[in-house]
């Protein structure tokens, strides 16, 4: 019967252990590598409320793209969420997998995935970290082309795709030609999308000084939101493991959507 | 003849030194205590334009919210923007003062007016670290009391008043009868926004994490950037220097604005 | 109804958080305080086969010495002692409470229990760290005075009250009349031993190098097992809990015991 | 004439300096290189009793595995063991030389005798660091196979073949077939030993948390004594060195002795 | 027309940015690489004198040795040193280049033209670090050769063809064969020295405590001064650039020259 | 009979324990306080050159300033001077005790001392660091006035009185009226000397840097040397020692002197 253990070795030929960052927590971070399994949930985060889905539609395993634990937890307790969180998985004999920097930085994964849903062509990976077995060049920031456009137009476009109801930017007054992704928190590196020739970088969770760092620098930089950056490769991931293995049911979180608004 | 060092007693008078943070760096950061000084400009940052600003309207002297070197430099030179700002300032003869974190938390200082500026009775220092010479209690995060109104009608307001073009949110659900205030990149404080008792708290720079965390822990969090919310206590400041000085043309640049737009 | 949160605040009368190393973990380390308790299970350790116990009994509670977590973990799996330990309890709904140093310091603690046991008169602290607040001394390390007699035959009678197996010491040749204790690993304490005047120290965990600083120093020194010089105070806790709180079923674990055997 | 020299020269030729761990103190660590050599005592460890012994025979050198001085000592007074130990020595004229972390890793030394000692066959380098002159695989951890029998069979021929005066063990109730060997302090090294297949592991200084560790990973695991698990060695050293210098008497210190006691 | 960054660009092809230690501050340091260049004044140090001189003259480019921030600088004002140079160098539009550690260990570098300058013959680098672009070895501490004679007579020589007004120095009452130099503060090196065969070691800034270890070590250790051990090189980095760069007037200060008397 | 310890008691009296900084090491540093004592040498040194002299005199005891042991020692060989001087010690029973930083900063000790020796008057301690047993303040930096001179006449006189060979300074052109005196390595304290309204510092083993630092805030610097400015108290001490101890013959050494030159 399938097992944990045989989604997690699989996920991990997708997004590959050794492609994760020194200081990141994936993996199986709850429950046992030997339950079977017969239905999963999808979603970018492994939040109280992921978990209640979970159980409600009975699945025996949670797969996100955020770990359940980042930094190592001194107790597991209904005051915190976490805590909460980790409770309901034990109680519900549901285990938790991720894979976070490792699919933020694999072939098909998180900035693959975004550059795509951008539209973008000749998708090509910023300072490659190395070669996966496939011998394709994998790392954290990818870049591609689209038609010259007006940032206005590309602003518009951006908004539709990554389903966004509100974006922040600063322009540098150059038109959209050449645009480097980063799904997340991934302003540091707008020197190295510079270096790479984009005139435009899509990342999330932009600081102000950061924002006046790209004014001065001559970049367009969009925040377009942690959540929207990232959930484009929830739905990639759900249907890689659900043709992988069809005898299983997997779903994507209904409920699961970003809890930040504008006004 | 009133010197920079005049100026700048005046400024430490209404943030003294004392309260700033141990990591801060604040006072006299580019020129000379001794420069007569008949013309000063007044902005949230020490940016290149605003020293464009200085020089063109003939001032000595630049007094801003932001230091002009945050972490020490190793050169200046026209391949940053710090070097820039510093060349010039040094070619046109003009010095720069700031008040930082001491006037974030001075009486009368960044918080003090935030809470002002959106209405808030009954203004109190959530955890006050001392009193100030006239025995008011001094601290970084601000709260008070509003009319109890929904979380739109508060944005609604907010938006209005701090000049903003957008705004980042999430709903706890909650009204909004008591808002907690902290200008710039004050997340960090959820938890003592919690503990005095408020619903609402206001500030900027706020992450995806940060935002999950307010919804789960039942707090109205706001993001109302960090230029809107910290830009209010300039025209306080100019008016106060202006006052004191009567001698000295004192004006707010004209040219800086928040760079992040809303799309 | 009586809860998880009545025990912690009794138990932490007996052993006040105050009173806890600052690396230390204690208090409520699973679980909820808001969890109602009808039985409960006391132990000197939170291991797997405490949980096992708790759960066939019925208890919704387990009080502690250890903590169940000491380093916090980054994950909760069957693949640690740790994980599965947590997981049962979270399944059972049980919840884990814990004092350790606070109870190895506190008047009436894991040290002042094991110097009764020894039948030590005139039981004092080495180096009081405050007082409680009934104005008694605590502090880590307790002495007192035995009847003046050969090592032999302390020896003899310490095995037979810790319910030794087997018991390692070094001999310094002195009879024994001033006896130091420091339940668990507290070998380190051996110059304050001897700075008040102790000829005899019994504590455990004892290392090679430890052994011959005793035996260089003067000092005999007995490593009398973890277990046994803490596991003392395990009756002592369960007879106060059960007294305070009588409409609940409080049982001293029968299935815990030193897994240290002597050959 | 022979020196001291000659002698360190071929104590490492056995105990390659560049085996020893980065944090160790090996080597000549009292006297002069220089000093002419007639007598030598070889004993586990450098304390005073041992030089008392060397100065009663009229050595000129100690020969031993732990270092004279481990942590670098701030002054050499009669306070201190190690003090009383140093003046000795230099009042005497006495040098001493020591292997330590080398002697534990070499081919040959403690590990490796410690195994033969014990009776395994086929004794293999856990987790080799590197390869001798000779081709040797080192390092710390050693392993092999004995017939399969009892872990109570097991611990009495142990017992006596290290002249132990007691054990402590805990036992995983897995008969003992292949066994892995540490003398001192290297219970840090149990997995090691399990991923070596190993169902038992010999070594000292073992610590509560660590004899139940050993449980809960279901391995045999047996705290032998520092002293008996690395004096093996000893004897081995003294009778190549004698063999090697065959103008020179070296002797085996009659004094020294493990000071640890069983009850 | 030729621009600081041609002249930075040829001063880094004879000091390579790759042969600086990791903690050093070298290149360009104030201004910029676009200023146009018909006047360079060049120096041991950028102090304030030197920047005096260079305005004087009408220079756009200082180039130095010693760089103009070693620590990076909070501050930019005419309090400090450093301030006041920087703060005159932007008036005046004059850009600071520097070739610190990068010209210690060059080929034709501060060592190589000390070494010269002592008269030493078949100069060699003492533990070179790599080898330059020409296959030629780079490195700190030089050494070579010269006419055996008394400690006195090398005195005499090298106080004159350093032109300096003091030495100091131990006499180890060795004669003096072959000499290693080290240009300001280097003798931490003294080690080294020795080992490459050296009987006499030229450096400056040498505490008490490192002549009497020269003194116990046997080595002749002379401190000729910071200034006259490293402005040799002044009038050969001058040369060079005057040679490459005709049409720009290249001059060697006037007015900066050692601060330090004997009497 | 009077020990090692009496002696000790007596020099802690002199400069107690309590005003050593924190990373010091002063005491009994060799040997044993109850080592009875007839004979003791008194030098600014522990050095090799001083245990031969104390030993050929039969001395029991050296009494130094500076420590024999500075950075805790990994072994005691013949191949450091550190060895080789505790080797001797050790051989001839002769101890070694000393008061560093304690003396430094003790009413009549080494900066005392230096003040009067230089004839000034009205002795202050610069920042005291606290009072004495007998109320008088205690510190590091001592200063004093004089009777308004030139620097040059100064310096003459200086030279004369702390028997230098040669000195080095750096002239700001100031008349010498008050003076500041820091023994050893204290030209750290340049700052706190003109604050204290100083013209002249007198201290030793100033590097380039700080020469020119004295030079840019207008301070005469005077390095007189580390052993000259600290010599001083030497004799001092071993009259107070004597005048203590009439039965014991207390000597200062002849042969330590300082071993560095001038030309």
């Amino acid at each position: 019967m399938t097992t944990v253990a045989d989604i997690l070795n699989y996920v991990e030929t997708l997004a590959p252990r050794a492609m994760k960052m020194d200081w990141d927590n994936v993996g199986l971070l709850c429950g046992s590598r030997s339950t079977p399994v017969t239905k999963i949930l999808v979603a970018l985060d492994p939040f109280e409320g992921v978990v209640d889905e979970a159980a409600a539609m009975g699945a025996e395993l949670i797969v996100t793209h955020h770990p359940l634990i980042f930094r190592p937890v001194p107790n597991v307790t209904d005051e915190t969420s976490i805590g909460r969180g980790i409770m309901k998985l034990c109680r519900h004999g549901i285990s938790a997998i991720n894979a976070h920097t490792n699919l933020d930085q694999a072939p098909g994964g998180v900035n693959d995935v975004l550059a795509q849903t951008l539209g973008l062509r000749n998708i090509q990976v910023i300072n490659p970290r190395g070669l996966d077995a496939e011998g394709r060049p994998w790392g954290l920031l990818h870049c591609g082309e689209t038609t010259a456009q007006s940032l206005d137009s590309f602003l518009e476009a951006a908004k539709a795709v990554l389903h966004c109801e509100g974006l922040r930017f600063v322009s540098s007054g150059k038109s959209v030609q050449k645009v480097a992704v980063g799904g997340g928190s991934c302003a540091d590196g707008m020197l190295d999308a510079l270096a790479a020739g984009c005139d435009t970088f899509v990342t999330a969770d932009v600081k102000y000084n950061q924002f006046w760092d790209a004014h001065d620098l001559g970049l367009n930089l969009i925040d377009a939101g942690h959540f929207h950056t990232e959930n484009p490769v929830i739905p990639v991931l759900a249907t890689k493991i659900a043709a992988q293995f069809p005898e299983i049911e997997v779903k994507i979180s209904e409920t699961h959507w970003d809890c930040v608004k504008y006004y």
